[in-house]
């Protein structure tokens, strides 16, 4: 059976790549770009409404300041990214941040990291369908209202998908990702264009009123007033978030790694900053209006425009004043924009499960998420993932704008930490580096990193100090949690290890049992019985005997007498169990034999049936698992059981290799390239 | 450890009784009557407000009827316990309608009769505690509005008290429902006498003014007054669930059990029919008004009342107005009526794993549930009853108009069909008897059966023609779902026995394999893998190998130096594994091991970990437990775990045995006596 499909899987797909053909599968610059690009680019999406929205507090004259925002997270991409290609040039590796901190700064800062970014994943599903709940509301008016069912109903797609094991191809993502970016350059460009020939319409908003919210109606005057300038700033570097992708891909790059990695980083910045600036400007010569409070902020003709205001997002509102002789761009670019929000959420779903393996190497989490092999090694994390993002997406209601105080906290805590790695990483190497070249070279690096942890540190203190109350301290107490879940993780794994220890001179383990003692459990006079008694014989025990619990004294003797019908040369022991139990006279029976003859090994042989589907399993076996795992308690027992196959398990038995989440960025191997026609 | 326990607990509670000391632990009438009585009493609190409501569509001068339709009840319920002293004395077993229906009309009506009970069970407790969250609301009036959450709540927590094992235990019952039975009639007693005195206040809601539902307004006449006086009887016989508790109970009596069985019957009936037409007579001499719709049937000074208004239930009306000047007796009368409704509901959780023991036994439920003994046997049982409720009272926001409309279908279909087994019992028996004596009881017997019979006939065509579509369709498919997925089980466990049948002649299962191969799975070498090898050799097979699967190439080196150096007898061969799999190399190795030698055995030694708590238990074994599941789908394989008890599996191999829902009522053994001091 299986291996007919496997030949007919082979004849569609081509045989699956091994480890030494690994190099075929890696990814060129302009695949790369796209893979790694989409959660960095995606957040033009919504970083614009948050700067527009956030200065809205303090009325519409505080919109002057936009661009100057727009430039300071520039800046800071600017450093960032520089700093990063630094980091992708020493730790060409893929382990990231968290192998800079672990490696430069001790376990402890590595598991900071760990702990940052895994609630980050989350933050960045949960943000992504969020906003892109809300362009879907934008286009298609019916699902206004709807946000959040439809948010959570994208997740749980989401998940569905990558727990199907459907294979990331590098088409998939490049199209869109360029389809984006063409589409949001594009209608820039075109904006301004227009705008320069005095032919650019406003936007709908900008017939409305903007208002400040009460207690700002000085504008932005005073500490209050900075503090919001700080505010929108912290909001709109959510476009860094994802820029730290391309260092854990690096091994997913073609040759030479580093280098094409640092060119695609540059690529990144250049685009994001392009992006970023043109929709500021853009909404500037548009005339845009965006509130908080839109309901009570916005007035048309003096009067509140009421709750039932529909506020359309940034790019949305300036695609349908860009190109409105064109409904069909209009359509372009908000498909795109919606499009890019969940493959950046889909971007989630593949680094989760990779740093969850690492993390499992290292011994911070469940062993069993380190396999990557195994389909069940990361459907757990994909579970856990898509379960903590809908309980974040229903908590807040799908609103971007309130999940975005909890983000960006731990991109932070990681571009610092990962920034101060480098800087001792450089420390370091310059104390043995004898080279003049190469010292320039790293003193050169050393200060771009050093500039990199002062500005980032600088943003880490003003994203707390602006967000802490606003739901930041939701997320740092999530990395908390985590922080000490996986140190109480790690500490049992040593415990454990060290109890398992082979200390010198120690053989208790190595020491022969005497005899062998085989116990038949008998339920019924059937073909499995029969099996595992043939079984038992097979391995020549010291004593073989056949044990059944009498539950119902009737149907014990009608055993008895078929048992002894038959002529079968083992001796049927029925065990009295006076409160009708099946589990405990069996232990009380073994303890007892372990009793009598404690170097004695005693092996327990229970017939088994095997099923084809989950709920014949629900039918059968029960009281077999629940008997197991109560012998296991004894020492000296062995448990083994003689599985016996029933018709409907023929055939059930397929565990393909499919495919795992980030195969494709971290240039793992697999059955389809990524430009496959999959 | 579990040794010491066992003794403190047998010093507290005195040693378990066993079978064979049964007789101490049978219940006297004074006790057997509180724990199957509170079931049916407990309608004594939703019936009558059912019937007042129902009338009250018809408007106020509809109210008249009341006391008729009351005696149309009392009819039913005196025919049917007449019916049910017949049962016991035929089927003193305890089978009750499954039995009676099986034995004398076949499996199939008694798996109509099995799955109505089911049903209906679930929906005892919706109805008994919604009903209870009212009472709950009257009394204290800041539950108001919150009656959904509160009986959600009231569910879960019958659900975990259920499932730890709480024993009943016959005090708990007799208590309460003593002091309901006693507060209610003393409440009607005293209400009798001030009337009688002409000091009778009316109740609250007699100055308001009852209007008829639209369409209503000629009062009860033609087809539709009818058919309302008939929904009105159909509701008031709520008051007749329960009745069959007795019938199941039997063997729980002192002997003589059946004597003693009926007279509590004829206890039962009385004390219920007392209760409901006492309620309805001083319902209509305190001017009780009770509306479906209160908030626009009920008028103050000729406005409604609105939806501000809070209707209590009639029972707590009446204790309010009859102790207008002792407000500790009303709270007493509905404190004991709330905790009676929560006991009907407790009576559910009882009865339901009963239920599926014996229907598990007769293989129409998974097997599991039918060894009573062990504590996994009805804790999904008690989940699933639980978990059904919480979906009817949230479905139908605990009203119990609302849910009683699904309820009492199942109750006649199990009445009708028994009465109708009851009737072709005496057929059957009066065939062969030839005592004239013995024939004349017969006949006797047969006549109050078949009257029975009639009159539930009756009533479950009015209860089917007045309430399908108002719900009871939904409990009516639920009983076919229920019905069709138990043929369904029966139907694969006759499959399978059939495929697991010893044929004359048929010995492949005792054929002695030719030689045992033994495999030893290794991932580190560490004492639990030693111990493996050490108990593999102890097993003498023909050959003997180590394996380990090579993940990570420096690993397998380092793991192979330390096997050599340890100078362990046995070959450590490594499996390959290109795409970083456990499962699938040592699956494909012993494919390949059976495919050269077929007629060999091959048993897999599993090093597995046992640890204490559930939590540890995730972050070992997982991928052993994925292997073992694997190699069971090859024939001729058996898969032998070698434990290893880690030192916090210590003193967690305690499995007592717990008290089982039901066993005061099945007369079961137990560690107290049923007046005991738990």
């Amino acid at each position: 059976m299986s291996s007919i499909a496997d030949g007919a899987r082979r004849l569609v797909l081509g045989r699956p790549f091994r480890s030494d053909r690994l190099g075929h599968t890696l990814l060129p610059k302009r695949i790369a770009l796209p893979v790694f690009a989409s959660d960095a680019l995606s957040s033009v999406a919504y970083a614009p409404d948050e700067i527009f929205l956030t200065l809205a507090i303090a009325g519409v004259s505080s919109y002057v300041l936009s661009p100057w925002i727009g430039v300071a997270v520039v800046l800071v991409m600017s450093v960032v990214i520089a700093s990063y290609r630094q980091n992708v040039h020493a730790y060409p590796s893929g382990g990231g941040d968290y192998e800079v901190a672990t490696t430069n700064l001790g376990r402890r800062a590595g598991l900071v990291v760990a702990s940052s970014l895994l609630v980050d994943y989350v933050l960045t599903v949960a943000v992504s369908i969020s906003s892109g709940a809300q362009y879907a509301a934008s286009a298609l008016p019916f699902l206004a209202g709807h946000e959040t069912s439809l948010a959570v109903v994208l997740v749980l797609l989401l998940m569905a998908i990558n727990l199907r094991g459907v294979r990331e191809s590098g088409t998939a993502f490049a199209v869109p990702t360029y389809v984006f970016m063409a589409s949001v350059l594009g209608m820039c460009a075109w904006g301004f264009v227009r705008a320069a020939t005095g032919d650019l319409p406003q936007v709908e908003s900008a017939q409305l009123e903007l208002v400040a919210e009460p207690g700002y109606e000085e504008g932005l005057t005073g500490v209050v007033g900075g503090f919001l300038v700080l505010r929108a700033f912290s909001s709109g570097c959510a476009a860094l978030t994802g820029v730290e992708a391309i260092s854990n891909g690096v091994p997913a790059f073609r040759k030479p790694k580093s280098r094409n990695a640092a060119t695609t980083l540059a690529l990144l910045g250049t685009t994001a900053v392009a992006m970023l600036m043109g929709v500021i400007a853009l909404a500037n010569l548009t005339g845009l209006r965006f509130a908080e409070l839109p309901a009570t902020q916005l007035l048309r003709d003096g009067v509140p425009v009421g709750p039932g205001y529909q506020q359309d997002p940034v790019i949305g509102q300036l695609a349908r004043a860009v190109f409105d002789h064109a409904p069909f761009a209009f359509f372009v670019v908000t498909a795109a924009t919606g499009l890019i929000l969940v493959l950046a959420a889909n971007t989630a779903f593949n680094g989760f499960p990779v740093l969850g393996s690492i993390l499992a190497r290292d011994g911070w989490l469940p062993r069993q998420l380190h396999t990557r092999g195994d389909r069940l090694a990361f459907s757990n994390g994909i579970i856990l993932l898509a379960a903590a993002a809908v309980v974040l997406v229903v908590a807040f209601d799908a609103q971007v704008t309130r999940l975005i105080q909890l983000y960006i906290v731990g991109v932070f805590v990681s571009f610092t930490l990962s920034q101060l790695g480098m800087v001792k990483h450089w420390n370091r190497h310059l104390r043995t580096e004898a080279d003049r070249a190469a010292r320039a070279r790293m003193h050169r690096s050393r200060a771009i990193n050093a500039v990199g942890l002062g500005l980032t540190g600088v943003v880490l203190v003003i994203v707390l100090l602006t967000k802490f109350t606003r739901g930041a301290w939701i997320a740092i107490l999530a990395m908390v949690v985590l922080f000490v879940l996986m140190r109480a993780i790690h500490l049992h794994y040593d415990r454990v290890a060290a109890e398992l220890e082979l200390a010198e001179g120690s053989d208790v383990a190595r020491v022969l049992p005497s005899r062998v003692h085989a116990l038949v459990l008998v339920s019924k006079l059937h073909l499995p019985t029969l099996r595992a008694l043939a079984y038992a014989k097979a391995s020549r025990p010291s004593v073989l005997e056949a044990v059944t619990v009498a539950v119902d004294p009737g149907e014990t003797r009608a055993l008895q007498r078929a048992w002894d019908e038959r002529g079968l040369k083992v001796r049927l022991k029925a065990l009295d169990s006076p409160y009708r139990e099946i589990t405990r006279p069996v232990v009380d029976h073994v303890r007892a034999l372990k009793r009598e003859n404690p170097r004695d090994l005693v092996v327990v042989y229970v017939p088994e049936y095997v099923v084809g589907h989950w709920w014949e399993q629900l039918l059968h076996n029960q009281s077999a698992l629940r008997l197991k795992s109560r012998l296991h308690f004894i020492r000296g027992v062995v448990v083994a059981s003689v599985p016996w196959q029933l018709a409907s398990s023929e055939g059930a038995d397929v565990d393909d290799r499919v495919a795992a989440p980030g195969d494709v960025r971290r240039g793992a191997p697999g059955p389809t390239p990524p430009l496959g026609p999959r």
